[in-house]
């Protein structure tokens, strides 16, 4: 058999947004491997802990936790830094994998939301193959993303009917300077919502599919302090934040 | 307890796709609805029985199927067609739900892939409210869309570093005439590529998480063809065909 490595999507916080499919992944894994992107202080590698503990069905799983190799978070040139944290990244991984999987065996990646949506972790493996120390098969399990659990905590549809969609960062949506229909906006650390008119609606959400999930919606220029009001204190109360919004034109 | 409507997002076929908070919300339920839209040929009201056989952990389910009105697939004009078949949808489901749910039960609808995409069960059923005959609240559950199943299928992220993705429709797409970075193209009936550059890559999939899945992916010139006499045998074969694709601009 050959030696597999899992990525297994897991959801937003909620335990219970993991899979069947995600289940049987995690137990065909003989090896956990949980980076710490700076999440301990979010709670993140404890879900990971949680679902490990809840979900695994025989015994024998090794976890292996290693720090995540720092990421310059306001870089000069962002295509550059990204290149240069996902090489470092490779390295770790390589290592990793080669200290604690054995030939033939299974690892698992439990990546947060889905590994096609905003995470690295597929195109670091890629790198890993490319090195050509190594040699593994990949497998995808989807997993529920923060756009989904959005729309499930605000019970909306993402789009107009038969319209179009676009699931983009914070750092877009400035450069982009407004919206060309519905659109999501993740990774937003300080959202400002500059240049955007008033009469958008906007759907936001934080620790979605947790008990401590936030929902606000409304007109734009109605909620927008809100918002940031209470995206502040909530981040100062937890000392860490993940939230995402939907921007969608009114209705013609 | 008042009465709840869950939505639950089962995925694209395959039964494992279903999350842990889909099977928490199945066994609430005391009545699944399942509306045959056509789907009997296709198997997906198979799936949904499956799910309840395989996932019901108590007895006393009620599962009450019924036709889905017929829907105007060539109309003249699209926005009146769905207006006037989503009325005719929420006629239906209010008789169904008020002969078949008693005061403070739980009904379901198994929804193929997520309850907020190109889905109408949530704006049938908020105007099944709307026409103040019936009180009930709705709750969603996230479910893996045929967009995570084929990316996951491909083993790839669905947008390059940081850069957006946009999620649309066949009919969009052939009025856009062209695409303005990654675009996933759900149904499209009868994909002609027309108008988009032959240097794209595409990755396309159909009946994505059953064992009858079909993967193919390539530059777009030199796939193109393949791709459709490809899903003109399957659906020759099957009767039937749910596919889904994703162009990707070259690297720059």
């Amino acid at each position: 058999m050959r030696t597999t490595i899992h990525l297994i999507g897991i959801g937003t916080g909620n335990p219970e947004h993991l899979t069947l499919q995600g289940i049987r992944a995690l137990n065909a894994a003989d090896v956990v491997f949980a980076l710490d992107k700076g999440e301990a202080k979010s709670g993140l590698n404890a879900v990971r802990r949680t679902i490990c503990e809840r979900y695994r069905e025989r015994p024998g799983l090794r976890f292996v936790e290693a720090p995540d190799p720092e990421r310059d978070r306001r870089p000069d040139d962002y295509g550059v830094a990204v290149d240069d944290w996902h090489a470092a990244r490779a390295g770790l991984y390589e290592d990793l994998i080669a200290t604690h999987l054995g030939e033939g065996e299974q690892g698992a990646f439990l990546v947060w939301g889905d590994p096609a949506l905003y995470d690295s972790t597929l195109r670091i493996l890629d790198r890993v193959r490319a090195r050509g120390r190594l040699d593994f098969d990949v497998s995808v399990v989807p997993g529920i993303t923060s756009v989904q659990a959005l729309a499930a905590g605000h019970r909306i549809p993402l789009h107009r009917i038969g319209e179009p969609v676009r699931i983009t960062t914070g750092r877009r949506l400035r450069e982009a300077g407004g919206i060309d229909g519905a659109t999501v906006v993740m990774l937003d650390g300080d959202p400002r919502f500059e240049g955007l008119a008033p009469d958008l609606a906007i759907y936001w959400g934080a620790y979605l599919g947790t008990p401590d999930e936030l929902l606000l919606s409304g007109r734009l220029g109605d909620v927008a302090d809100e918002i940031r009001r209470l995206r502040r204190e909530a981040r100062a109360r937890h000392g860490w934040i993940m939230d995402i919004y939907l921007l969608m034109p009114p209705e013609a």
